[in-house]
């Protein structure tokens, strides 16, 4: 136990980011309490995965408090984090008494965003945690329900119509999914149609998919995908979603099943902290992660806007959250010690990698650039290696190997809906 | 593809009787539909794991139309029946048209019963679904996330006090594993109290546990549940169940956490076909399984009260409704074939097992009767047998090594709650 007078590190959030502060603080002079609004990290690259009935929802979740009980200078808490006192140096939960800090992380991520539309979120929900997995989920594998009851072939049509909104990695991932899931998965399943008549649709406002990456991968990306039978509209913003479609200009698109993957607002941590931020929300922090102004605050992860190397901005992805939480624990040990004050973050791009269905992938690490079958593998072997725990490695690997064989899914449940044709309030 | 003129049996639920009698009834020159209200088929001998973290939902839950897809002669729907115009040989669907039968078969299954207390229900749910499941699970991970918070010492025990009510099988299994949940997986993972004060209270109006076992293997599973930690309270029915904890003629007894496994009803059938029926809503059939009067209607599992040779009550347990199935799927064959009448059903005792912690089961096959470490090795294994395709076995089973070699459960999720203290108003 490190003593109650120690220095009291608060993390708020425990992502990719958060979680990697925590963990290379454990060794140090510092007491920590770890604050997350659920009881779990998420492994959120593989969250659609979950969307798609391939993995259930434990394959790809942990319990904080179980990764970080050895540490006994960690205490971990469920809670909602409201507010940040910044005189007082506490944070302000919701329905608990305050905790207050001497070295603030703020690691709260990021939601999807609706762009000033957030009346489309009950028609296309977005994907950022493990119940809006099951929820989408839900929603697929329940339109493929009632179009086996459905005898009026137009509106079973839009039953069997998934439309995608956004075309980064996880509009590409989910499209790419649920073409196979009705193509293979539940190919003999129904009796009342052809699994094979199902449209799925992607939608993207700019000129080409997965716009992170080079123009060759993207336009072989593309292609795999339309193999898939993939429909694809590039240059088309959405200009309305409701329950019966989307509306693409003039055009309208009946559809029962509409996701959304199009964009994500920072979470309000700028807010809290009245400090400078970006449009999507995200806080404009100093080259050393601090907050301008307040040194002894650091935002990272999906909440800050940091400028790489290039001028660009440093990527929302987890590789990145894990380097700006290494450096700030880095930060706070060599504070502690000797008072010395390291180098400006520096981020180092560890590739960005995407996956089309079952069979094919790109990966560009930028002195690299692979595509295909053998991509796939890379990114799959990559994705087990950085699950965390030797028995979420074996799961995962499983359940895909199960999938790659039989073409079956293991986790096609209907739950927390209605008893039928399940949509549930929330 | 069976011709649309042929027999058409509907089966409604598709539990263990169900889903039986349908497989055994592919081969047979009828067509078939199996109604269901959910989109799974639930092994519910190993829910109680799902509710205490160490199994995952989807483990033990398969889609229903993927286990009878190869079998063309066979429509799955999901959809929810709400009652039978038999005059009509018609099934009542809500919101969705009848579906005509020439043979019926009701195998819908019990739901728990609070025995005229249904006021008692959101204090204390009860374990018959993938949902109960989950319910139960964020009831108990939130009640020592809240012990964590409370600084009140008397507030805190009564976070850290879990209640059963009813020592069958499913109440013996919740207690033991809560007991080994609290002492072993979650021992190192909280800072303000001792996960060991944790009490697990086990209440039972009779005179023993599991009583329908024999004397000596109920007390030998006293004994080992007592060794695990569990309070045993024999003789004491709960007069009250509130928020607060439940009362017991004069006592009160506070605890936050209250599970309910001391009853269960049978589905509405009775009331469908206006048929006569026992004090829990059971179908009183004929000695073939038809309903009185009503030889094209079969009731079977759950929702039947049906003798044994002995003159006691067939139970309500898996291979009892297995059996059930496969004698009027028989039963339907020998009609359709040479109009021939297979003598009654007879039910043959497969064997009655009940398991306490991780290290004792007790089984009891009639003729042989076993205890201790080999019972649970024996209760593992036929559990892992009679689960579901290769897939679920490989993944049941590497759960169950971890949890024997690291204590580690995998599936510690708190979801579908508010984002805190999570409690979903369903």
């Amino acid at each position: 136990m490190t003593a109650a007078s120690a220095h009291h590190v608060v993390i708020v959030g425990a992502g990719f980011g958060g979680l990697e502060a925590a963990r290379d603080l454990a060794g140090a002079p510092v007491r920590m309490t770890v604050i997350d609004r659920r009881n779990h990290h998420l492994f959120q690259p593989l969250l659609y995965q979950v969307a798609v009935a391939s993995l259930a929802t434990s394959e790809i979740a942990w319990p904080i408090r179980a990764l970080l009980h050895r540490h006994k200078n960690v205490t971990t808490l469920l809670g909602s984090v409201v507010g940040v006192n910044i005189r007082e140096k506490e944070v302000l939960l919701d329905g608990e008494p305050s905790i207050a800090f001497d070295t603030l992380i703020l690691a709260t991520g990021a939601r999807h965003a609706y762009f000033g539309h957030d009346e489309w979120e009950p028609h296309a929900p977005g994907l950022k945690t493990l119940e809006d997995a099951t929820k989408i989920r839900r929603r697929i594998l329940s339109a493929f329900e009632q179009a086996e009851w459905e005898t009026d072939e137009a509106r079973r049509a839009t039953f069997l119509t998934f439309v995608i909104i956004g075309a980064g990695p996880t509009g590409v991932e989910l499209a790419g999914t649920i073409a196979e899931l009705a193509r293979d998965t539940l190919r003999s399943d129904f009796r009342n149609f052809d699994t094979h008549s199902a449209r799925v649709v992607l939608i993207e406002a700019g000129p080409r998919i997965l716009s992170g990456f080079s123009e060759d991968l993207s336009a072989y990306a593309h292609q795999a995908l339309t193999r898939l039978g993939v429909e694809i509209r590039l240059g088309h913003a959405v200009s309305k979603c409701g329950e019966d479609g989307v509306e693409l200009g003039d055009e309208f698109l009946p559809a029962r099943t509409i996701l959304w993957a199009a964009g994500v607002a920072a979470s309000p941590a700028a807010d809290w902290l009245n400090a400078p931020a970006d449009r999507a929300g995200r806080v404009l922090v100093e080259d050393d992660l601090t907050v301008p102004g307040h040194p002894h605050i650091f935002v990272i992860g999906d909440t800050a806007h940091v400028a790489a190397a290039d001028g660009k901005l440093v990527p929302g992805v987890a590789p990145a959250a894990k380097q700006e939480g290494r450096y700030v624990a880095a930060m706070i040990k060599a504070r502690l010690s000797d008072g010395s004050v390291p180098p400006p973050f520096h981020y180092k791009n560890a590739g960005n990698l995407a996956t089309i269905g079952k069979r094919a992938a790109i990966v560009d690490f930028g002195w690299i650039k692979l595509k295909g079958r053998f991509a796939w593998w890379m990114w799959g072997i990559a994705h087990i290696f950085f699950l965390i725990g030797l028995r979420n490695r074996l799961a995962v690997a499983l359940s895909w190997l199960w999938i790659y064989i039989s073409g079956q899914r293991s986790a096609r449940l209907i739950t927390q809906g209605q008893a039928k044709k399940g949509e549930a309030p929330n």
